[in-house]
């Protein structure tokens, strides 16, 4: 892995977990651009100290090494659409990929050789450890050669590696804005409703674990529970009521009872009502 | 703990686990009651093999013990109301308690002296055991003395326990809807755009579980990712396009994100896209 020399394109929560997961698996990851000096060089030393290789910080779109293996850019979209032509330009020998899943594989086509996509399905957190091994990578490249490159790197990482579309990329990230976005809205709301109450969120903790781990075993449709899964208006309505000073909760109570009604209902559990 | 007797009404979930712990702790459960023979004799069956007791099953009201020294009663909502006045008559002498989160403990006020609420916070599977030692219990009774025999059995299982009113017990009931009903449904939205393109549920275990592990550390708020949080209208607007031939779910959508921009985007962290 000596040889595969890596460029980090970002300094955010992506580029830094992925990045301190790379460098533990031995890969040279040889520089850290981001538009902030602060960024970079907390990024660059955080992995140096983790890596038999020196890594450099840069805020510079020029200096950006030209002789890299692999340039992962873990930008926002925004952003990223903005550099790509920048950081293509003279580098044309090495592999670029982006981290987002949202953005297809075709921003970089026309405009430099070889390309990919290298989608890590998480959510990350600055303070939180990730365990790569648990994460999938959803990758997409431009030529075999490459998509096994990217499949190799991602294994080194412990991942398991799905090979995806940019169209079927697109259906798992809004399914991951479900999954993890949307469901921790709930939680949110759900605190919302206990702090009124005086009352803690840690309440809800056991809840929370056991409806997460609930789905390694059953399907979402088969672990449903709850008054709307049984359509007992009289919960229903009494909740609806109570929520009469929320309006925009209140509105959200009736649209997910009725969506879980819709999709469900075919084999349900039951929860303490 | 040998002579304080217990009667189970109800054999579904609630009662299934509640007995099981019941016994394992050393209760004597003598007797569950459950409208049909099937339900109250497994019930029954089952609980026998882990008690130093033996258990009856009855299907008949008037059978039900009459020297219990509490009575749990786990029936849905509608069953608990309609058998209250023939289940307490001729028991004045026992404690009642339902186990229903949504229900007033004033149902059995003037109906029988002593009576409360025994609220297992959790959603309970007839397959999956329950650790009770991480269910939060809610309590509530008519007097100090039957509250402090609640809080010693639900101490005796190992739960943590939190003596709330009614009116509290109300809210949180709605809360759990949100943090586990309603949080399962956002992962059942998740699974069918998934099976859609081909993808199995399992590319997101890994973002579902650190969802959940995330509100261990941080508040929801603080947790709370995505586009929405950070009113990314460029993949909020595509993310409604790709929902176009599922109006609900796109209506959902809206109203979630939204709903997440409302209350949050005070602190937030970024998820990958």
């Amino acid at each position: 892995m000596e040889s595969y020399k890596i460029v980090l394109v970002g300094a955010g929560r992506v580029a830094t977990q992925l990045g301190k997961a790379l460098v533990t698996a031995g890969y040279p990851v040889l520089q850290v651009y981001s538009r902030t000096e602060a960024s970079a060089m907390a990024l660059a030393n955080s992995l140096a100290e983790h890596s038999n290789f020196p890594v450099e910080g840069t805020t510079s779109l020029v200096d950006i090494r030209k002789d890299a293996d692999l340039y992962i850019v873990a930008l926002k979209d925004s952003a990223l659409q903005e550099l790509v032509p920048a950081l293509v330009q003279g580098r044309s020998q090495g592999l670029f990929v982006h981290t987002a899943g949202s953005i297809p594989m075709d921003i970089w086509k026309g405009l430099t050789p070889r390309y990919g996509v290298f989608y890590p399905m998480q959510t990350f957190s600055k303070w939180r450890s990730i365990d790569f091994e648990t994460v999938p990578f959803f990758l997409e490249a431009d030529s075999a050669a490459d998509l096994q490159c990217l499949r190799t790197v991602a294994e080194h990482l412990g991942s398991k590696v799905y090979e995806v579309s940019s169209e079927q990329r697109k259906y798992l990230h809004i399914a991951a804005v479900f999954a993890c976005n949307f469901a921790n809205h709930m939680y949110a709301l759900s605190a919302e409703l206990l702090a009124k109450q005086g009352l803690p969120f840690e309440t809800m903790l056991a809840l929370v674990d056991e409806t997460a781990r609930k789905v390694h075993e059953l399907s979402p449709v088969e672990a449903q529970t709850g008054p709307a899964v049984r359509y007992d208006q009289n919960v229903i309505q009494r909740h609806l009521e109570m929520l009469s000073d929320e309006p925009l909760m209140q509105e959200l109570y009736e649209k997910v009872s009725q969506s879980i009604h819709c999709l469900g209902g075919r084999k349900h559990e039951e929860m303490p009502d």
